[in-house]
């Protein structure tokens, strides 16, 4: 049985990489499209510019787009992916809810909120419990599950794994593609031969997000890590996967070996999107790069390298695909774990 | 009275940009051009395919490429840039300082040795006087003085005053160029939409050369500086520049407003070469940038931005031009203070 | 007796380059700036996210922006460059000619209207006496003078000289750089390891302003050359500099080394911003190259390379500055004239 | 019954390109790799530095490399892909195939001897019968077919089509990728923010291969096609895919809508690696692209676009992946029609 999905905000970047993950789903069936009002109408082909390097799906080019709001959206589908820009995003999406609809959103807005689980679902899928929390709280027939920022999400399975040793401390360093600003978020004229080694917001995203992320959920309230994380963020030319120098401090000392044994520890889920093995592991020091190992496990696989002790602690790098594991591809796997779940 | 100089290896990257920055020059008079044994007899103009982004100067162009070797070389040389590779380097150099040469060189050879000063002018010029302990243990009438690795004098300065606070230890995640590899180091394929998350040797460098040039010298031992580095190395798709994120911790805490006075109390020196003020600080976070920053001072100065306190310490950016103030730039003004000193 | 000018447009990426160019000018200074309204009143420093890659000058940075209108515009400016988009231009430009000021425009409208002339001034000095049929025309007090559009410019002066030959036909394609669309014309994302093989408007630019300044004023009408030309316009990664591959056909069979000779005849004005010679020829078929190469002549002169017979004609590359040469520069050149030539 | 067959050079770029498109094929078995001495020995994985961005597959991995020579080749090797450099392969390829192995070689020694056949399968497969001659001129066993140079192949299936309205002369210029040089070709100094006017031999053999590629063989002599075609060749900072821009005049004058149904009606072979259709027109004038379209119809389908009249004919782009539809994807579709004409 395939559920009815919706996407919102599906022409921009994250919403056409999310069109074609969901192009031949076991689980789901793309069934509504919406963007701005100004593209509301046109057949989806027409209103998105397509830009992924891959044809776009037939089964989609002819959808009509639908405006952002929960009338014109069908009552059969079940499940709405968004994509939205933050801004529009904190608007509408209370009112999918409140309609009744389930929502899988990768817009940043509300992700720290108390009642709103933020979930990777290998690492902390009992987060998701917090779901009875919000619908309590706010009295929704629906609800609304985040998965987390593109640059975080790409660190925190690997500190999860470091957890067990205790984590205490992160240095984290990160070289971020340029489509995690959107199609037109970074200029050519900015970024050609050149490092932006600033991105608003993004900095603090990766403190408080990976706190929630390896928090504890008690049935009723969530109490963050009490790890400390310091980021320092950089836009390079590149267009796909975020890599990320990191320096970790635990409780008690550990090698490069069990670091490493510590990652490849990490199951994937049964579920279509989670790959056999979360993070893979490289003995070349020069690995991960972004070109070459970014579709890793269908782009949903986080890569680490470099693993060495340190007087400190440890230091690795870690990569991941920034618009699959990193934004559309979360998402999509927050909605398989959602019916695994029986939320829709 | 001008000196008359040399150029060990005066084809390559570094060899280029230092006859580039010796054209002109109130000091230094460039007399002769070494490199390998198939460019010797050439005029330089052909033996260097040249690839600096300014007309070759005419006066070099004609000059007669020589052998890397003392005899070749005329004995009214007083001064020799060496920018060899570190493995001929090593043979070479001290043949030239038996014979009576004084070389300023950039080589990484020998950097660490106990008798050979690694000297950034504005930052440690007393260690100059490690010269006397070489000619007494080697017996050399020439003398060999080093400067460090283009990574390591990149944050260097920044760390130097930052030491006023008691620096204790040092995270450091660097954003390479490729001329930091030579001409063909990196190549094209490796590189384009793509980072390389190691460089061979060089987070090393910049653990062990800090430690050094952050050290002391009574007169007849250095002794290393005890401050713990732990270096992450990136090389990134741009020409010129290493941009390096830093995070340091000191003995007691400081504010931001603290390290930005700190950096801007940093003075030039009265040598040609030396910037008025060795550090720029930026108010724009997303300063500084290889591509607008990187020629800053003539190339010689660093920049430094995005300086903010974190639970540890501080965190903050900085940049320079790696083949100028990094490379040929460094050997250049070490020659200056060579002469000021007495030392030619 | 220097001229008190103004820039219309100032903030964008031609704007600043015209306010870099006008710095230590020794013929005009620089008194007045203009944007959208959205900046008028806020200094300029504030109002232009300066992104040239060298400081800002100190005596532009406090000038206050002024809305682009003829009120609020000093009456002692005499000169005005202007660097509108071009939709602006078209409505305020004949507001300022009208009001008496005269203009030396890079914006696109009007460039092809029998009044107006359209100049390089070593090419095609002789059209600026078209301002005398646009006065009686139009009935200002000012004028309006324009340079051509940036990949026109760049092959304009080599199809001039190849004139002598008698022209015929020309096929262009062209490897523009990113800045020639402005600081957020080009996002990174289209970009970065990709070509785009197509730039609105700009083929018709090349083959219709090229035939017109190529044509012959006889006091009264200017008559257009008619040459056919066709071009095929490309946008690469690079920042600065268009790289054109020109295939030409004449009336006369002629050699490589005619066509050098012709390039290498064409002189430089005696006015500031005109190169000694304006067109270099490389012996090296793989130059020019625009990392190299653009910054020729102060980014003025154009380069030539890689001349080679054909069965139908000849074929070479040329290359020039898009936005010095092809922009800022050309309109303060232009300026130069109008000043020589004693309309302002 | 698939067939089993060897690599010779496999551990290059198109080497390995060629190990990735043979795994999983319908027909042939990869069962030996030869390499330069200093490899032979090792097991594939260790003496290739794997750099396709998909995983190594396992049965190659494990594959020991051979010398290049016939000796070590087993012989239930049916056929062999070469993909050496041009030097090394002048030398053994004659070896080879006097040793009876069957060859489809992509180096470009002997493309325009009079007895080797230079194929795309989809436009000149009659020239594979040219094997008859060269067997009866050499005395050989084996047999050596080639595929055209990267550059010429993008371009070739476009001018085909064209062919039936008479083709005359044709201006193209190229936008080339830096794949199409090998690993260490490009270096990323000479590439970034730049673009190189020039390829060695590369105009040559765009010019020349074109002739023999669309030429008559009447079972005794080919006679090479008498159209003009002038090249100019550009490099790009781009990873893969080659884009042109062409200008083709022909006998009788065509529209633009003709152009592109010629384009359309080339059909695709009922081989593994030929695509359904070998052109794939776009209405966009923007598209082709290098990195969204190279990898059409899994990287042997040649793009067209921007198709329009000029006054002398018509103009417009085509693109191809330059090491799949231009190298290793040529050779092994080479080795499919061997296959299916009974060579092998």
């Amino acid at each position: 049985m395939t559920v009815r999905v919706g996407i919102l905000g599906a022409t921009g970047a994250v919403g056409q990489r999310c069109v074609q993950l969901l192009d031949g789903h076991p689980e789901f069936e793309l069934a509504a499209v919406t963007a701005s009002d100004a593209s509301a109408g046109l057949p989806y082909e027409e209103a998105a510019k397509w830009r992924v390097d891959a044809p776009i799906p037939s089964s989609v080019a002819d959808l009509t787009v639908r405006e952002t709001d929960p009338e014109p959206v069908p009552d059969d589908v079940d499940l709405l992916f968004s994509s939205l820009p933050s801004g529009v995003a904190s608007e509408v999406e209370p009112d999918f809810a409140e309609a009744g609809y389930v929502l899988s959103s990768n817009s940043s807005n509300d992700r720290l909120a108390d009642d709103v689980p933020l979930v990777i679902p290998e690492i902390n899928p009992g987060h998701l419990d917090l779901l009875e929390v919000q619908r309590d709280q706010r009295g929704w027939d629906g609800a609304v599950v985040k998965n987390p920022n593109c640059s975080t999400i790409t660190m925190v399975p690997t500190l999860a794994a470091l957890d067990s040793f205790g984590l205490e401390r992160v240095h984290v360093s990160t070289l971020q593609a340029v489509s995690g600003a959107g199609y037109s978020g970074v200029s050519s004229m900015e970024i050609i031969d050149n490092v932006i080694p600033h991105i608003g917001g993004e900095e603090d995203k990766m403190e408080t997000e990976s706190r929630k992320l390896l928090g504890t959920f008690d049935g009723a309230e969530l109490a963050h890590h009490d790890a400390e994380v310091s980021a320092s963020c950089n836009r390079v030319p590149t267009i796909d996967g975020h890599l990320e120098n990191v320096w970790a401090e635990t409780a008690r000392d550990v090698t490069a070996a069990e670091v490493e044994d510590a990652f490849l520890a990490v199951e994937g889920l049964d579920l279509p999107s989670s790959p056999d093995r979360l993070i893979e592991v490289f003995d070349d020091p020069a690995r991960p790069q972004p070109r070459l190992d970014r579709t890793l496990g269908g782009g949903m696989a986080v890569a680490a390298g470099g693993v060495q002790e340190t007087p400190a602690g440890v230091q690795y790098n870690c990569l991941a695909h920034n618009t699959i594991r990193g934004a559309a591809g979360a998402a999509v796997l927050n909605g398989e774990l959602l019916r695994r779940e029986g939320w829709i």
